[in-house]
């Protein structure tokens, strides 16, 4: 008989998905040779404030002491809740008056959190196709996902809203990264966003807007947790890309009974560390957090216009990819070509990428490449960018080659 | 209809509690006047090498920069666990050799991916009556919990036995806090664990146990994963009580299967921080864990004395407790008395505990209060006992005022 412990254990484990992401992660860590990091999520190394976060860490331990060192409260610091609305208001997100911030351990784990509170039944997640495979992982957990594919650049509403009349009212959530969208880069514009809510509205379904990049563009259009009138969207924001992901400092801006719910589930794993928590407050009081903010823009611009021309220049015509994306990431899409069979064979050469198929839902586009511009130098992005191109042409089937 | 995603977050918060030591963590930091905080597992102020800690935060940012703020790996640094495995070695605990390391952001956040993991079908987890509150939260979120009561001093393995027979073979987790027991104060004997590892094999249970305290007393018994000869045993450890809370690092050491399913279930909410997982590693290396443990045994001993001392001065008779305890904590149960409807005359007289009802499987004794040792100097331990004394003399039942 395989009962009890052991088979939950079991069943829970092949429930569990390792994430290209993280094995991405692996191999840099294990190569013997440096590597190209086109593959990692975390920002620029000339971007994070290293030194005026050391002086700030010394600050914190030097004023607060014990205090900095001691249980952090559930829910997270209420003066570092006070500075993340400050700074969501500088940023042009304004939130309901009543809605409360639930301080977490990163963007990660407030999807970690909001898939156990919201999922168990039957919940359906409508999602972009492709999106974060990581934040999707805790949501296909605990629930049904959907997703609903690009079209020329835009998110096809259309099919959102078939997506939404074939499920029962009351039974959806839709989860967006309409800012800077990962993979793809594409931004939503205002009209789409105004659509959203009202699919949202009309269909009784609950929004979580997962937003890290809105300081990477100026002139982004309103926040959906901005434009809506009834209190249906969760805001989830983050410091690692504009701050330093290692801190694990994100929140959650929700209504106060989804809030108050994300902070009693906190209590149950009691993650967030209370020095980094007072390192976050005090970066915000210093203006780190807005001059960072303000500095990486023009810089990851650059990075893109890097990528950009480096892609133009060198990919063979099998390959596609949408131009004036946003945030840390590139999406390609090379026809006839085997992103995962070929990562080692690109990391064999000295660059390293995440294959994108399984950001797509369903599981889809085999040719997909996600492209980072965090840790690459502009050097090392046209470098990794022809190797990738190389590798592209030589491994793309016969009848690919010619494709557009 | 109330369906999908408001009925199953109405649902999943109906099922959180809200824990008896967060609220008195809210009231201390709520309160107008200084409470002498007898609530609190906070290590003592004096304990905490705040001076070295930052130091080493220091050391570690200016050594590190870039790599110490990056997002961390699941699973954790792997010097980070090797330091852990020869950690646990130099406090005698051995572990079978093919046992792997898993960081975790503290013991609690272990608890919480392990319940997720084990729980969820029809788990059964066995556990101490009274046991800690908070680690038993998410286990009784995802598992059936069944008490087994204390019988003069000593846990009652035969209840233990009775309900283990009652339940399927391999259904049953049996969790134990065997060394220091929060918060009983009391160590299970080296024939107990023997007896209770003859139970788990006979029963197919798996076991956890939870060793935040062994370096609270020299001479303990062995841990139960070093008696254990068939890989039941998971154990969990942390730095929070012998180096500083607010890091949130903590491990557990477990056969391979189950490591891995939990690092790999880290990766769905990364919440731990590089950093502070940097600060930890550093801390192994620079001998600050070692030298704080063997610091902290005297320390806590003398200011047990001191709690036994007061108590015996000035407690009623209606109050019980055990003495010669180790660890944090000290339960006493005053009979005639409600610890939770006089909590609030404690504060208004300058003292905070936590009423302990709800540490019991079923919630049990209303007259029960744990106290602890952490925050309070030895002059405070003794004010805040008298004053406690006081305050359950004047509020027992007139017929419990004479019992023993």
């Amino acid at each position: 008989m395989v009962s009890g412990w052991r088979s939950n254990l079991s069943t829970a484990a092949s429930r569990l998905e390792s994430s290209p992401v993280e094995l991405a992660y692996r191999l840099v860590r294990t190569s013997d040779t440096r590597l190209i990091n086109m593959a990692s999520g975390n920002p620029d190394p000339k971007i994070v404030p290293v030194q005026e976060l050391s002086e700030i860490a010394m600050e914190v331990l030097g004023a607060l002491g014990y205090e900095s060192l001691v249980y952090p409260d559930a829910g997270g610091l209420d003066d570092l809740k006070k500075e993340i609305r400050l700074y969501m208001a500088r940023e042009g997100v304004s939130i309901p008056k009543n809605y409360e911030i639930s301080v977490t351990s990163g963007a990660q784990h407030a999807f970690k959190l909001m898939s156990e509170l919201l999922g168990g039944g039957d919940v359906h997640v409508i999602c972009e196709s492709p999106t974060f495979v990581e934040t999707l992982a805790p949501l296909k957990l605990h629930s049904h996902v959907h997703g609903i594919p690009f079209s020329s650049g835009r998110l096809d509403l259309g099919r959102m809203e078939e997506a939404l009349k074939a499920l029962d009212p009351g039974s959806s959530v839709i989860y967006l990264i309409p800012t800077c969208h990962n993979p793809t880069g594409i931004t939503m514009s205002e009209d789409d966003r105004h659509e959203v809510l009202e699919l949202a509205e009309k269909y009784d379904a609950l929004v979580i807007e997962d937003e890290p990049y809105r300081a990477f563009s100026e002139a982004q259009p309103p926040a959906l947790v901005s434009l809506d009138n009834g209190s249906r969207v969760i805001y989830v924001g983050t410091l690692s890309k504009v701050l330093a992901p290692g801190l694990r400092i994100g929140w959650i801006a929700a209504p106060p009974e989804i809030a108050s719910a994300v902070s009693m589930l906190e209590n149950y794993d009691i993650t967030t560390s209370t020095l980094t928590q007072h390192i976050a407050l005090e970066s915000f009081r210093h203006g780190l957090v807005d001059s960072t903010a303000s500095a990486l823009r023009a810089h990851y611009l650059r990075k893109r216009h890097a990528l950009e021309d480096s892609l133009s220049e060198n990919m063979p015509p099998n390959v596609n990819w949408e131009p004036n994306g946003c945030g840390l990431f590139q999406l390609v899409s090379a026809t006839g070509f085997d992103a995962e069979q070929h990562l080692i064979d690109a990391i064999r050469r000295g660059v390293i990428y995440v294959p994108a198929r399984r950001f797509f839902v369903p599981e889809g586009d085999i040719g997909s490449i996600r492209l980072s511009l965090g840790p690459p130098s502009n050097e090392e992005i046209e470098e990794g960018t022809r190797i990738l191109a190389g590798i592209i042409s030589e491994h793309s089937s016969a009848s690919s080659r010619g494709a557009a």
